[in-house]
């Protein structure tokens, strides 16, 4: 546990954890690290799902941004267990492996709006953009207690934007 | 552990992976949650020390957001242990008592200029502030193999000031 939060816990706990329907893949994976890391791909590939779906009908990159935004919160704000399994993974040790094994099952990863994107951002490595851009959006839905209204959650995808757009 | 990442934790481990010199602590705390809560107090005073030193010069309150930005990177920096420690326990059940718990021993969190740049921010709960604002100097200092240049590390306080101050 010194190393990671997961160590302690039972593969049950983590299934449950993740909250995801890893509990028939549970008789799959043989090792803890492989269930964490296949709950992981798992509910990163349902985020990148709802995300594609979000950003069908955007055009102008903050549109693509701001709707991407607003998908990932509200998807993970339905289920804060995910979102705090997330945020979990991703300030673990299994945190370079999990986002590795989850990209090639990300529809979102490969979208060419994505690529148009990123060309706009200021010029820094992809995983800090993700931190200032996404990450409050993830980290939001995953926060207990903390409710905002409409008018604040679109004044937090501002503050996100100007972040990473520079504007 | 599925609640939190520190229940499978011994008490020494508990105190080694907050890097702090709880070794003696270890005596007088009688339960797991009153050592972490007391090294995440720990932590925060000294990185409040080093943020109050840094500002002492600042006027102008983008001067003091920035000061305050690269003070508490470098503190934590120095020693990433610290920084993992500060985001686990924000990433977990024990962050609102050990926050609560931080106030009152962190030099920073009553000084004056803090209170004026507060009054120049955008209109957003504290907790998201900081999560917008130094959130990812701590991050960005707990992250393994990330190394950036004084230039980048530059954009990233300024893309964290964009954000808070909607400038």
């Amino acid at each position: 546990m010194a190393e990671n939060g997961f160590r302690g816990a039972s593969m049950a706990a983590i299934a449950a954890h993740a909250g995801v329907a890893t509990g028939t893949a549970y008789v799959h994976y043989s090792s803890k690290d492989e269930l964490v890391v296949a709950a992981y791909v798992e509910v990163k590939a349902a985020l990148g799902v709802a995300g594609v779906e979000a950003i069908k009908e955007a055009s102008a990159v903050e549109d693509v941004f701001r709707s991407l935004w607003n998908a990932m919160y509200r998807h993970l704000a339905a289920d804060p267990v995910q979102a705090r399994f997330l945020v979990q993974v991703q300030a673990s040790p299994y945190a370079a492996r999990a986002h590795e094994a989850a990209l090639g099952q990300d529809a979102l990863a490969d979208h060419p709006a994505l690529a148009v994107l990123f060309k706009e951002l200021v010029d820094l490595p992809p995983v800090l953009l993700y931190d200032l851009g996404l990450g409050p959006a993830i980290r939001l839905a995953a926060g207990d207690g903390l409710s905002l209204s409409d008018d604040e959650l679109d004044e937090v995808a501002a503050a996100c934007w100007r972040a990473v757009s520079g504007r």
